[in-house]
């Protein structure tokens, strides 16, 4: 167990928490004062105090009349907070960042120079890396979720012959012997299994497990019958109990097939090494992987500390920690199993934020294509915000490269019309002020900060 | 002039025309039947003698109670010619395609591996390859239209990988020598310029010709800003005279820039070389060609026949031929100047069917991102067809690749999402019957073939 690290996660998890909790508890305290007659400055100081940011002037001065419209007020703040938040991703991840048990340089040792993973587009997953993983965030592993982790196989065969073209052109440093790794990560609740599983497939694991399997080997089969056999990503599956943030990993077998049934269980594992000594453990955790290996068939093919077993020992050991974090933190079960997200995210994943029910995300470049997985979404905030009042945020992102003419103003033309797109889907929620959007982009490559790519909402205070 | 290469596509012409124009005379004569007692006997007959296919049996035997729905019914025959002429295609075009002047082979003589063409959605550059170019179909001549010419930059930059790749990768023969080529194609009315011009541009040529080269050098940027100065594509940027098929072609000059006042024009050419021999016309032409290589400072970079210089020269020769057919068939200039496609497609190209308004082509994987372009094709078929009660035919088209494990399932899934998107967007029609859409998809690298992906439609006569 990494006690220093598990104290920096906590540390973050409690800052970044406590930048959205504080801002329901500031509207719940404007609430009360609204009518008083020095309201505007009493919640300008409180704002500034709490929230770190001014709130529009005009809404406070005119609540007098008819009262301050929380949910115009909770979405303008929830906006500049996720804005604050990105800004101030440096500072908050500076403790954990550089103690994470994954960070770039192993990647090139374990013999990958790309890791794009497609996990569900479950909030209880956003935490994925840095949490459940261990993994530090590096330019070159990607986190594009899809619900149901069911990814686009033609637009990974595009993200794939992106970087092979790199590799080939030796853009990549020591590219020659390195691989690309495609991983899956579907989801299932050991508690509730038929209730707080993978919505997209029903809280029906094995159909979630079967579909995520169906996908990766189709990838591989894509790029094999395309660029010839032997040029196909490796692939790995893996599975995260969200009560608890445990996984599964599932490596492929000696002919290559991922199968269901066969997997490193981490929650046994941690069980079964309890008590043990470091060493002792190391040993167990050791051997452990060389029975699954032999199991898989693949004994010869997987040599440790290297390839798939390498990361599937290095995310293992990692996840250990974060058991003992939710032991520790959330007494081995979430309070809240189910979904408690702050906002949807909707485009291209924002990086700086990454912790469990932060926010729903749905890959996407438009809502056309995007639709199931943003209905999912605004199911879970029909449940979660729309049927106490308060409005569904939705962050519309995208990414743009400086190296590309145009591609700033055509992300925000993008953000724009994906934007408009959803106010459309959602018209029943909208009409009623109970969707709230906005768009931002920022750079691909040096982008720390949200750009805001729209007008901020017209509603005024009252209405 | 290549009076057998021009037999052949003026008997394609009437071929393609005469199936279309069958459809409504057909029609005009059923309407003019249908109350008749043995209806339903003459008009199969009549359709099986003149369309060569059966019409839907339910809908003729109710025509005595409320008579032919004509609408759907002529939707109904149009979608049946459009699969029997791309049926039908081989046998069609088999005459003028081993006659075009640029075959495959040409186009590594040259030094192309890859011709990427964009022209406006136009109907009237449908025929650009064979007709107005006399360039021949090839697995690598791709045409991707958007209105105005306006490109996906980003959609580019993946094609170009994908070719880079394979380049690299060995898979293009000869490849360690060849260029990808990137072509605009925006197009003018020399008559007409302020009404029969681009719409997407609203008739503006300067517009067009600044907005075509401007995205042409941002592809260029985008490639070399991310795979290294000296990656990036050769383009050549076209323009056409729809009133007659004269062609403008602009080359960059020696910096690599393209210029809009700096263009070698067909019409002028052929005027200058008419009624010279042979070879002295050859000869006339060779000299303009080398003016203009020095007008660009660029003498030194293009060497004739190969290259950029020896495409021009070629399409050059090639389009005399379309002078010289637009001559002898059309008077010197087509009678219908503007607009006049039978239907509209979306989506991915039916490369078999290249003929001048025979179609408006929008290039989209998605109606939110197509929307522009497919409401310019609305927009005229709200005269051409809606304003005398007939429907905006619209043929929703995808390809797919038989390497790709369920590439087929996830084109036809695209294609069914489109066409509901499209019906949403074009609800005012659908609801009135004024849009009949069908889905139709086909293998990419074998398929001559449409395979129908939706039911047809449930209209049934009279209603």
């Amino acid at each position: 167990m990494d006690a220093a690290l598990n104290d920096c996660l906590r540390h973050y998890e409690l800052t970044l928490r406590g930048r959205f909790a504080a801002v329901t508890d500031v509207l719940r305290t404007l609430s009360n004062l609204q009518h008083e007659r020095d309201f505007a400055q009493q919640a300008q100081a409180l704002a500034l105090e709490r929230l770190g940011f001014e709130l529009p002037a005009d809404w406070l001065a005119s609540a007098w009349v008819q009262g301050v419209d929380m949910s115009a007020m909770y979405a303008h703040c929830l906006f500049a907070t996720i804005a604050a938040s990105v800004d101030h991703a440096g500072i908050d991840q500076a403790c954990w960042q550089p103690r994470m048990t994954l960070q770039s340089v192993h990647w090139h040792a374990l013999g990958f120079h790309t890791i794009d993973i497609s996990p569900c587009a479950d909030g209880r997953l956003q935490g994925l890396l840095p949490f459940v993983l261990r993994t530090a965030p590096a330019p070159f592993v990607w986190v594009k979720a899809y619900a149901g982790a069911l990814f686009d196989v033609e637009h990974d065969v595009a993200d794939w012959t992106q970087r092979e073209l790199e590799r080939l052109t030796g853009a990549i440093e020591g590219g020659d012997r390195l691989d690309y790794l495609k991983v899956a990560a579907y989801h299932y609740s050991s508690s509730a299994p038929c209730d707080q599983g993978c919505a997209a497939h029903g809280s029906h694991d094995a159909a979630a497990v079967a579909a995520a399997i169906e996908r990766l080997h189709a990838l591989q089969v894509a790029v094999d019958n395309t660029y010839g056999h032997g040029a196909a990503p490796q692939v790995l599956l893996l599975g995260v109990d969200t009560d608890c943030d445990a996984i599964r990993i599932h490596l492929p077998d000696a002919s290559g097939q991922l199968r269901a049934e066969r997997y490193l269980d981490s929650a046994a594992l941690y069980r079964a090494t309890l008590g043990l000594s470091a060493d002792a453990a190391q040993q167990a955790l050791d051997a452990a992987l060389q029975r699954y290996a032999t199991e898989l068939g693949g004994a010869a093919l997987y040599h440790l500390p290297h390839g798939l077993l390498g990361l599937a020992q290095a995310w293992l050991v990692g996840n250990f920690s974060q058991l003992d974090y939710v032991q520790q933190h959330h007494g081995g079960r979430y309070a809240v199993i189910g979904h408690d997200e702050a906002f949807v995210c909707a485009g291209e994943a924002v990086p700086s934020l990454q912790l469990r029910n932060q926010f729903y995300f749905a890959h996407l470049d438009t809502v056309e294509e995007g639709a199931a997985d943003l209905d999912v979404g605004a199911r879970i905030f029909q449940g979660l915000n729309v049927q106490r009042g308060l409005p569904l945020p939705l962050l519309v992102h995208f990414t743009y490269s400086a190296r590309v003419p145009g591609s700033r103003e055509r992300a925000v033309a993008r953000g724009l019309r994906v934007a408009q797109a959803a106010r459309e889907r959602f018209a029943h929620l909208a009409e009623r002020g109970l969707l709230h959007c906005r768009v931002a982009v920022s750079e691909r490559h040096s982008g720390q900060r949200l750009e805001w790519a729209d007008a901020p909402a017209a509603t005024v205070a009252g209405h």
